[in-house]
């Protein structure tokens, strides 16, 4: 054979057979759904102390399932040697047909065949990674953990006996020499921006709020080293109230450098040591989650960029293992905190499975023994997260797999409705709702009525894509008669608004924002009502102020939803540039501009309980995205999608909004739009005196100075308007 | 102070405070109930291999919880210091108060105090050994995996919020340095009774069926070393085909003994090496649960004493971590199974911890997705060992700790019933009954529902001891209604037999043992039924032939109930009696006489299939104590039991049963019986020709030539008669 025919030989199966020269496909490593989420959350939410006490969460924590079988089914065009790596004791199976011992690489033969590996393994998830040229570990392999009998080996079985296999689970675990429970955080660097020495005892400033690992350099000598922690130079220098500290002992007999186990929130460090040691300098590792930021917002406001910016990375800090609440305290994994940060993260990172990862440590697994994180609100907000997740993503996988734990969990509130039909606090249930003085949450509240009504609806979306008509059916009526509830019991026509509560079958006199905020903005009023509930409670000083971020979130969105950005703006320059203003170099868990120093840094009845950094202070990324720009989904996964840019008072302002696949680019001045979107149809719905101009598209007036273009993927639009 | 004041002082507080001259009080480590059992289990059940493959169960496992908070309320009369150990990061609070760091010892006022750990532990289950003077770890500590809100650290808090707290799991780690995580079973070295080398291999005999670690002497150069396990000389040389075995790679450049990792069970050990390898001798580490016999039978028939040595033997390889069916292949914990073995544990070692590790095992967490090792008999069966488990033992402890997970269990079953109310196969669910070629398991199994009601009287019995009477109401109505119907539906008066099955609603021709031999000593029948199926079906050869001492052991000891023991005693020889013939150092999965040679060792198609040392052979264990010593409890924890002796054909017998503070002795020759008890109250009934007589004691005619004996404890009795 000469080098000729061995050419046109190679092109003549080339040809035939393109699998052959296709690149080695990309292996995953793989789990039961939910477990590597379970179990990572597990760790990173039982790393919290209270000057160095271990303060453990106070709910049920789930384990992962210790034995799941894997197995995939594989058509080969030709025989292929295929590498195992396995976190756990296992079996490898072809065709059902066990090979001896833990084979680390096995050779499957041309044809259809059965791959299964079963894994046990009691301290981490079972886990897998298979990499051969065609057969590689992904999401596409089905899982169990054998919840019903097993009956043979021939895959058929399986599914007669109503064992459930859903997808693995996966997220970025692409290597084979880094599997699931060798995960961690990356990390930096980074160096003190002034350091104050004081004898035995060193001030170390940051200069801004940061997280990571304290390291000491040259440590000597033989004694005690105290390290007390401040998200404020004043609660660094309080050793006796500071939030989180070190103690350490050394007994080093040459300079050493030692990196602390444990990652602490601060941008002040106070480190006091006894007379025989001695330390060089200190400095730290940051540790982040690696995300990338597909969204952006600019504008002719200065400080509305700062606040931007100091949202962002208040956001970012906050982005880790999970969305979690702050880093200081808690750090801890709060489905009505999270619920902000999925939102929040749709219009800057666009971050998939930083979302589906929080909403399966919050879910665990059955038995349901109570509410998420103990609070009834907390579960609602898990239902809605998966309803807005669907509707930013289109991802339908979520819902698909976890179908069964969504309707369990369901069940378990439908089981406590009380007499009425409504929800109200049970035995073991805590009604949060938000923290303000002196708010009831006595009998019926009506904000948990509008929150489980929403959480109805996400149930009704999510049994038509899991195929669940009855279940469909179910909840759409269920949703529609607690709406009808809703306004029977709580809506008062002289108020113009939903009351409060009701308590023993009575409403209450009182008016609060909640019900009425998220009534607006899930489109349960009327027209007529929305402006009521406007002018009455939401533009109405005399009904309670709300004081934290968390709530204000909704408080500004309903507000944006009913136009009223130049107020938001204002409002958004006096709150969260207030904090500014104090020198914040992130936002905080609650913000009452009346306080004055350190009274701003007490909470839960402690100096310096206040977290400095926490995740529901970004809201702002939110809004700009959003109401600002303009941009969200009118279809699950931007299918279709609206475009409604209002300045609010802004010069000009510009940003991109993140989509599935690419982004929606946006800039937009008083007089002139420029838009391109990477996928979907978009209705961009300008305000104008004037009929707009753009070439290449047309331009249709739905009335009230208002007109519609429509916007094409790949296209850019230059659009020229007067705004109103 | 002068000495003698001293010592006046002294005996002064001692009056007063008499604890304070009180031994130190022992600890013990606990945990959350059942965690430890399920952590355990998954570690034993998991060392199952198949010719070196790993062979994990193919049902549903579950783990501990990985957070757990542990407290007791104490009463100090002084201060004292307490040690603490623990497995798992934790925090310790007095009073609700959290000690900084990880203290490891702690000092508690005098007075009234609450002292609090919260351990978290994914690898293995949150366990605690506290020892001070008085304030020790066990299990009247309360523990919660927090299924619902915490709401404050008072400790009145949690009761209100419907927290469950559970009296704390413990077993017999009494020393601090032997934490739960560490456990493992005894071992002592043994030595082969017979080797023979044969150039590069060698074939030991260790002159039993045996169970452990094998050792290598003497390993020496580089290669393969394959070692091939059997139970029998012809499975240990059958390399191709023998069940169990171990290859080695070996690269020692001296002399090394090596262990090897993994237990087997073995007689034989049949060790191949290569050229390059030399090996000295091999010796094993046999590996054993220590418990105490407490019971014992010796007789006049030295075949009946053999087989009684043998059973012991067998019992003993499989009482373990749990009680497992054999030790050669599975090694798992069935249910089925297991329930023989509690009643052996019964009559040998009335070991409780061996029954309730058990019980806890098989049952795990909820949600219950399938039957217990996917067998609905086998979920029938737990349920009728939690009976038989308070009837024997007197301890309402398990039931009080997993009534919650008996009712979940039932509920399980209870939802599964089909129209008609009645037990059938659904999907998933094995029925198992025995293994017996052509035994039908279609539609509605009358054994199916014979065990079901079993189980109900259970759950009635058990609702009591936990105080919920509406479930006791509720579970022995439905025990009564399905009573009624197993007659109604199955019931033959022209067979005068339980009918096997009923098919679309219709009787079958087909009668079985199963149904009526549980009938009989369930006491479902009345006498005369009990007569007809004497006849027709227990001593009816037509019957098909039961081949498992599974099966046999319910077959015999429905037989001894109906008086039968000259034929029963008669069958033991026969059939455990031929095993010995055969050569059995233990007893097996199933024997059928008709076989020869090899056949004896194949089973599931495979040569060596079959386990020669299998829980269920050990039978006569019971039979002998139950039916011939004839000592059984009428209520519960022999606070009343019965002792009628029947010889059987057997001219005299010996023997102890124990009881939860002692045993029952007793000797029985054809014309007198000694009795002595250490507890309760008993009924000697006799049967004899002529009135017996006695010192000490009234003799009662109850007719028909039997006699009874109020037996009282700590006084020996010495009766004369004549055996009929």
């Amino acid at each position: 054979m000469n080098l000729k025919r061995i050419f046109i030989l190679t092109l003549f199966l080339g040809l035939l057979t393109p699998e052959i020269s296709l690149a080695q496909s990309k292996a995953t490593w793989i789990w039961y759904p939910g477990d590597f989420e379970i179990y990572l959350s597990n760790k990173m939410q039982n790393r919290r102390t209270e000057r160095g006490s271990f303060f453990p969460p106070f709910w049920k924590l789930d384990s992962h399932y210790p034995l799941i079988d894997f197995h995939k089914n594989f058509d080969l065009k030709q025989a292929e040697d295929v590498d195992l790596f396995v976190e756990g004791q296992y079996n490898v199976k072809i065709d059902g047909k066990a090979i001896s011992g833990y084979p680390k690489r096995i050779r499957i033969p041309a044809g259809k065949h059965k791959l299964s590996l079963k894994v046990f393994n009691n301290a981490s998830p079972p886990s897998i990674f298979v990499q051969g040229k065609t057969v590689v570990s992904d999401d596409t392999w089905l899982v169990t953990f054998e919840d019903k009998e097993w009956i043979d080996e021939s895959g058929k079985a399986s599914d007669q006996s109503g064992t459930t296999w859903l997808n693995a689970g996966s997220w970025n675990f692409n290597a084979a020499a880094t599997p699931p429970s060798k995960f961690s955080l990356a990390t930096t660097p980074q160096s003190a921006v002034n350091v104050v020495k004081n004898g035995k005892s060193m001030l170390i400033d940051f200069g801004k709020e940061t997280f990571g690992f304290i390291k000491l350099h040259g440590l000597n000598g033989k004694g005690n080293v105290n390290i007390y922690y401040g998200e404020s130079k004043e609660e660094a220098l309080a050793t006796e109230t500071c939030e989180t500290l070190d103690y350490l002992e050394v007994n080093n007999s040459q300079k050493r450098d030692s990196t602390l186990d444990l990652t602490k929130a601060f941008r002040y460090v106070n480190v006091q040591y006894d007379g025989n040691i001695s330390v060089d300098s200190v400095s730290m590792l940051y540790e982040y989650l690696p995300v990338v930021e597909k969204g952006g917002f600019r504008c002719s406001d200065e400080e509305i960029n700062k606040i931007y910016d100091v949202a962002k990375y208040t956001f970012h800090l906050n982005t880790r293992e999970f969305l979690i609440d702050g880093i200081k305290r808690d750090r801890w994994i709060w489905s009505g905190d999270a619920n902000q940060s999925y939102l929040m993260n749709y219009y800057l990172y666009f971050d998939s499975p930083s979302v589906t990862r929080t909403l399966a440590a919050l879910r665990g697994k059955d038995p349901v023994t109570s509410h998420i994180n103990t609070i009834m609100d907390y579960t609602f907000y898990w239902f809605i997260g998966i309803y807005d997740y669907y509707l930013y993503t289109g991802d339908k996988s979520f819902i698909q797999t976890y179908y069964p734990r969504m309707q369990s969990l369901m069940e378990y509130c439908l089981s406590r409705r009380n007499k009425n039909g409504l929800m109200e606090g049970l035995a073991g249930d805590w009604v949060f709702i938000d923290w303000a003085e002196g708010l009831s949450k006595k009998g019926e509240v009506s904000v948990e009525q509008v929150l489980f009504a929403r959480s109805l609806e996400a149930m009704a979306l999510s049994a038509e894509i899991a195929k669940d008509n009855a279940g469909a059916a179910r909840y759409k009526a269920l949703a529609a008669d607690l709406k009808t509830k809703i306004f029977a019991n709580y809506w008062n026509e002289q108020k113009q608004a939903l009351v409060h509560s009701r308590v023993d079958g009575k409403q209450t006199e009182n008016v609060t924002r909640y019900a009425n905020m998220f009534g607006i903005f899930f489109d349960y009023f009327t027209d007529q009502q929305k402006l009521g509930v406007k002018q009455n409670v939401l533009l109405n000083d005399k009904i309670q102020k709300i004081t934290t971020p968390y709530m204000r979130f909704y408080e500004l969105e309903a507000l944006c939803a009913m136009g009223e950005q130049p107020y938001v703006l204002k409002e958004m320059k006096d709150y969260w540039g207030g904090m500014l203003k104090l020198g914040a170099t992130s936002f905080w868990e609650e913000y009452n501009p009346s306080k004055k120093g350190v009274e701003h840094y007490a909470m839960y009845g402690r100096p310096f309980g206040k977290s400095l950094c926490h995740a529901w202070g970004a809201s702002p990324l939110y809004l700009l995205g959003k109401y600002y720009l303009g941009v969200k989904p009118t279809s699950a996964g931007y299918n279709t999608y609206s475009i409604e840019p209002v300045l609010g008072g802004l010069k000009w302002m510009e940003g991109s909004v993140p989509t599935p696949n690419g982004k929606i680019s946006l800039y937009c001045s008083t007089n002139q739009i420029k838009v391109k979107a990477d996928e979907g149809t978009g209705a961009l719905k300008i305000k104008s005196k004037t009929k707009p101009t753009v070439k290449g598209a047309a331009v249709r007036s739905i009335g009230n100075n208002l007109y519609e273009i429509q916007i094409n993927k790949g296209k850019e639009y230059q659009i020229k308007y007067q705004a109103l």
